[in-house]
């Protein structure tokens, strides 16, 4: 029996009554009903600011990134669930898997992110600060900042379960409640995902919302806090981004539309390479994988006019060992296309190619999926096309087929074939199989100015290559021009797009106190106490230490020099030296900083458990023989990740900015060190 | 006679018969012509991109730095001249420095940004490459390339030469050739401005064009390569944003608005107090600087109800003091808004604003401008209102009268100002006047949320404040929602919008090629020669140095901790080591460091200058007692800055990737080390 989905608004679900029928791909057979009950979308945005937004931010980015990772990992464990009903959308295993576990994947990745590379508290400093007088009382810096909005998804049809995580982890690590709308073709599988997530209990309440069917004036109820995504074709995304509502309060639309994604095969690639199978290993999978229902799919294949017979030639052999049926039966390699309406667009489509193209492959009169039912089914054919005269008015520039379909175009030269890449007016990602890394440094530059990704292949990446179409949670997925102009993923930098970067100015102690952070000039605290004797929780950000001060002797000079082997003449030379740039000897950097360490350093076991790295050193001034330096240690930053080391002992990184002046007061060295320090309590 | 104002277009100098009259502020005298003839937009657009495009490709963003430095100083050597027409626009002296000076300012600052920030070459690599499987065979990271197009700037009347030059500085670092378009009124200074420019023969040709009257159908000519910026009304943003060619490519529209600027007193500041004062003066200051006509300047005044009377007062005494007039008459302090059109757009919003606010100060029925001519000149006297309940529906939360004027508006403690604050629905810039830090660290993050710029005042503050309305190149300009959700300045950051970012992946080696920077796993070079008795040209990216290896035995430890003091437990407490994370003695994080330098430097007088600084180092694994080290030293990035020494001696920057291993092959350390490197020849 088919089930009416429901929309999750408001903490509640809602919709009982059938409305759309959404069909099995692989058999046709209803499934699923969209509801008939309309959502109420100004309690929803309400509710997303006034119930989600205070709970999400009473969480830091440290603990929303630990939730991340939980929901991640109880996901995973019930991922079986989500492939029974990934099978309703004509998904092979492997099609399944890039959606699913490459969702779950991006959760995980974003955890890490949040933890490694995000502060405790709500606030991103974007330093450093920079004094703006002379004085240093007043000085700039940048800060990024929760939007206080909500975040609108709207996903496309042919990555139900990735297409919403890889939004919502940002969105939800820069602290914003999401509202997710996936294409209603299949929905039924983000529904599954969402009643998950609600069940795990893991996020906060309201933190994500769904809405089955039509979004109404969902985009009427946003203001300037606010933030919508967008993933599906070039022509929905460019009438959602003059959406009066959206351009009356300049709400950040970020587009990722299907695009005309390109693949160069570099000339001096013969049949004999490896790269030249390599080339038509990841054409075909391209074509197949999804049945080419993916935004970044090859849909051109850009080949050495040269090669172009011997190139045909192997794709139409690995394209005839593709088994098209029902997922379930063994053997199958390519499903149904996710609807019978994606069916129907792509056959017009192709016809619209064929008008300038010929077919080096389809499934011919007697194409026949196999396995029970399939006649009902939505598949199309894996279709090669060629077009002999790309660089005129091609259809397949302009076209785009989404199905499991790609044209060949045939080039005489290295500008030739970045012509013919550039047609596609922006892509999201483009491939480029060539053997040198000269190919790769003339061309790459050119494609990346229209892609958002260069992806190049050779024999070497190929043993780890993640494929021309799989977007990374760490890089940036999103093109320009056609592909929508916007930019997801890439790290960190997809939390930065949900929050809100402004430049902050006054006097240190006022930017210290907004960031959170030590910044130079600031009031500073002493204790009395060392900061190395206090524990991570004790330890208050401008904390401060000023060292006894240390003169270095020509006598530590010679002792470094012997000891480390570091004999620079600038060190030991007195002649050679005064013609330097210095115009006398100095001491090593490296023994400024060791003594600086030997200032600074408690000898005793104590809450400091090391110090891990080093950020930034600047040696600013030399030091002569005979000068003295003297230390200044404040507390700078501190996170606490929530770790714990293997006996359980609580931990936090604490930074510490260094400042090593000479017996003037000038500064002659400057850095950040980094340590570990214990917590007082577990 | 008035001049007939020519655009300067595909190299040619266009106009002479006079269209629209432009008047002189001060007088209402006609002082320019714009020109009748109509221009040739598809010519303009192929000629940025056929001509002018190569030559600034043909320079690398050292190159282009240069160029903006050069070009500084020439304007600033013929400012004379620039502040001649600025008298114009009625501009007092103060307010053609913050246009004219602040504009070669920005230049000399953009030029110092590509000196110091951006490396050789015309690619920024924005790393670190990630390894994308164990193997380390593939790998992603994230480059900047130029976009290949043209950079349209279209602009406000009030800034005829910053306003230009705040975006022509980074849109020429990024190698876009640049259009622009200043607003009609004041157009004959931008045109002065591209005179100068022009003769100065120091940007190369076509690297800026310049339009006078009407951009007719100048959007329509660009595509996906291309972007356009917009400084003005909020209204006509909303306009150009949803122009259907800009959408049909999603070209970048980078919108900066006039909006609704709140200066915030905090509740703490007493009439007693210096900051209460300085709220005054910054208020007044903000009114009557450029009379008024600053995207930034103070709408909305908001400040405690119980010290409401005390600052009006205090605000009516300034004000009266301010001589409003011509400019050239010794005393005046305001000179008249640019044009008349001005005056009676202002005098409707205020009206507007009038229906709900009280007037505290205007100018009487006696407002006479000192100054021959003034009764014809585009005068309005400062104005003053007060909104009594502003949480209500007062239009000053969405009416801007672009001139001097400004809304009192009281409130009862810091959420109620939060409000207020918010109800401009995104504005460029808010100021809070406070003493207290955690009265800033409590606000400044929720007025991020809705400025793009955050301005604490206090006493110590104040000796070197830039002010509220100021703009700075080292900081991000533009706000959220009503202010356009643009993106200025703000340093690099501005320079990064005219560019495009885009993910690579491939082997170590295909990226080092792309990149330009040695990527780790890439092929290394051996020559034989030590890399540091190369000269600067001489050194190849990838050039590799591996060390002998050395013991650091217990006798180094305890030489290096007598020598430096540093007599940390874990270093020599046999029992302490055991019980710590590491389980045994290890060597100093520092000696690992000295002994690496120990092992690569040449003793000898070479090309290597100094060794002026270090990155990102982290001791990735402990080295015990008895371990032996090795370092890997290889060439990673080379910046020519163009740069001499005193003796003339050109020089350039190579960082190096180090690598020390164990003699297990463990990394222990990583880090990169920073050097000044001769070149051969000078």
């Amino acid at each position: 029996m088919s089930q009416v989905l429901q929309s999750y608004l408001a903490g509640r679900w809602i919709g009982a009554t059938p409305a759309q029928a959404l069909r099995h791909a692989v058999n046709g057979q209803t499934v699923a009903y969209t509801h008939a009950e309309a959502a109420d979308f100004a309690e929803a945005v309400d509710y997303a600011r006034r119930v989600a937004l205070p709970k999400l931010l009473a969480l830091d980015f440290q603990q929303r990134a630990s939730r991340l990772k939980a929901l991640a990992k109880y996901l995973n464990e019930r991922k079986e669930a989500l492939y029974a009903v990934s099978a309703w959308t004509g998904a092979t295993r492997a099609d399944g898997w890039i959606d699913i576990e490459g969702g779950t994947g991006t959760l995980f990745s974003y955890a890490s992110v949040g933890s490694a590379e995000l502060p405790s508290g709500n606030l991103i400093h974007e330093g450093p600060a920079l004094p703006l007088g002379k004085k240093g009382v007043f000085a700039g810096t940048h800060i990024l900042v929760p939007r206080g909005g909500v975040a609108v998804h709207i996903n496309a049809f042919n990555f139900p379960v990735w297409g919403l995580l890889e939004k919502f982890a940002p969105s939800f690590l820069a602290g914003m409640p999401c509202i997710g709308k996936p294409a209603t073709a299949t929905s039924y599988l983000t529904e599954a995902l969402v009643r998950l997530i609600n069940e795990s209990g893991i996020l906060p309440e309201g933190a994500l919302q769904l809405v089955i069917g039509s979004t109404g004036d969902l985009l009427d109820q946003l203001d300037e806090r606010d933030v919508v995504t967008f993933t599906g074709s070039a022509d929905t995304a460019a009438k959602l981004r003059v959406h009066p509502n959206l351009v009356r309060h300049s709400i950040p639309f970020n587009a990722e539309a299907d695009s005309l994604n390109a693949a160069i095969l570099a000339p001096e690639v013969t049949p004999d390479d490896p790269e030249f199978d390599l080339y038509v290993k990841e054409l075909v999978r391209e074509m197949t994988v999804k049945a080419g229902q993916k935004c970044t799919a090859i849909r051109r294949a850009i080949v050495p006019r040269a090669h172009l017979d011997a190139l045909v030639e192997r794709v139409q052999a690995r394209l005839a060992k593709v088994v098209v049926g029902d997922p379930a039966v063994e053997g199958v390699k390519m499903g149904p296309l996710a609807s019978h309406a994606q069916v129907a667009d792509v056959a017009e489509r192709v016809a619209l190619l064929r008008r300038s193209a010929e077919v080096m492959f389809d499934g011919g009169s007697g194409f026949a999926p196999v396995g029970v039912g399939t006649a009902d089914g939505a598949f199309f054919p894996p279709t090669l096309l060629l077009e002999r005269a790309p660089l005129g008015d091609a259809p397949a520039h302009d076209v785009e087929a989404f199905g499991p379909v790609s044209t060949l175009m045939p080039y005489d030269g290295l500008d030739e074939a970045l012509a013919l890449a550039a047609r596609g007016r922006g892509s999201l990602v483009c491939t480029l199989v060539t053997r040198e890394p000269q190919t790769a440094a003339r061309m790459v530059g050119a494609l990346a100015a229209l892609h958002g990704r260069v992806h190049i292949l050779d024999a070497e990446a190929a043993a780890e290559s993640t494929g021309h179409g799989s977007p990374l949670p760490v890089l940036k997925h999103g093109g320009p021009g056609r592909a929508g102009g916007g930019e997801e993923l890439g790290g960190l930098r997809a939390v930065r797009h949900f929050m809100q970067r402004a430049a902050a100015q006054g006097s240190p102690s006022m930017l210290a106190a907004v960031t959170g952070e030590y910044v130079r000039g600031a009031r500073r605290i002493e204790t009395g106490t060392h900061p190395f004797r206090r524990h991570f929780e004790d330890i208050q950000i401008g904390e401060s230490l000023t060292t006894p001060s240390r003169v270095i002797t020509d006598a530590d000079v010679h002792a470094f020099g012997q000891l480390t082997g570091d004999l620079f003449y600038m060190h030991f030379d007195d002649e050679a030296a005064k013609a330097s740039p210095f115009g006398q000897r100095i001491a090593h950097g490296y023994l400024v900083l060791s003594d600086a360490a030997g200032l600074f350093v408690v000898p005793e076991p104590g809450p400091v458990l090391a110090n891990y790295g080093l950020d930034t050193l600047r040696f600013v001034k030399p030091v002569a023989i005979g000068d003295s330096i003297q230390v200044q240690l404040t507390a700078k930053r501190k996170i606490d990740r929530q770790k714990t080391d293997a006996q359980g002992r609580g931990q936090g990184v604490v930074a510490w900015d260094v400042q090593v002046t000479n017996q003037h007061g000038e500064l002659v060295a400057s850095y950040d060190i980094l340590t570990l320090v214990a917590k007082r309590e577990r």
